[in-house]
């Protein structure tokens, strides 16, 4: 099947609403990490890393928006993009590739890399934005809580 | 930091208790897939899949446990042991890499097959241990669920 690149417009645009999520997730306590997942032009899921606020080692940003979009099928994850304004790690990564999510949008990958390589060597379409907004974001909370922010990437201080 | 394999006896034991996970998973409905994780010869976390009972697309049986075993410190997970029914998808093995879990035992790769290679090569000891229960219990399950199966594994039909 033919990978639907969205265009920069609709990566803007999309991004922006991950970004949003990143705040909710800031403003309740949480780390400014957000994602949404879009099929077809619209969000079928939106979510944010829920560390702080559940308690959650699994509720990474993408996983949470994954979740919130609920039980799937292979057809409708193969037309979906992922949007995160961080660069996936090895779990949510591996969640992509699990259901196939063919394209994959990041809002930046300065602050942390996930294996974007080895995800692109799976046939996923990944693109960087390397957005400032996103940076911004994450260099703040990751200057301000370096123990949480370990944690949440399972990195030894 | 030197990787401590579990005895034989001690796979033995706890692949039991995963499937013990399974079969709760089974008799509520579910997809029988359960998982512990061990640190320090202690179950810290215990899970089955629960796509069915919670309309989960998150929740298999390792990302569950892993839940279940609340938030961990980087130094805890470097010591711990993931038990699995069956070999662990793209999704559950990229939450092990996540957190530098060292040591993963499988009771199956039968009925399916992750990406074990790239997860050995990644620094993880995969032991399989082709428990015959562990194959039928899924064999059983797929063959009068295929639908439920493919949507739990990303496959078309």
């Amino acid at each position: 099947m033919e990978i639907k690149i969205p265009s920069e417009e609709e990566m803007k645009r999309f991004m922006a609403k991950a970004m949003v999520e990143a705040q909710i997730g800031l403003a309740t306590g949480g780390i400014p990490i957000g994602s949404v997942l879009v099929i077809d032009g619209k969000i079928v899921g939106r979510g944010h890393n829920q560390r702080m606020q559940k308690g959650s080692a699994i509720l990474h940003a993408e996983m949470d928006a994954i979740e919130n979009a609920g039980r799937l099928s292979p057809s409708e994850y193969s037309k979906a993009t992922l949007y995160s304004t961080l660069s996936p790690c090895d779990m949510c990564s591996g969640a992509a590739l699990l259901y196939g999510i063919p394209v994959i949008i990041v809002g930046e990958n300065k602050t942390f890399q996930g294996p974007e390589d080895y995800v692109r060597s799976r046939g996923v379409h990944v693109v960087v934005l390397q957005d400032e907004r996103c940076i911004e974001m994450m260099e703040e909370f990751t200057k301000d809580n370096p123990g949480i922010w370990n944690e949440d990437i399972g990195e030894k201080d």
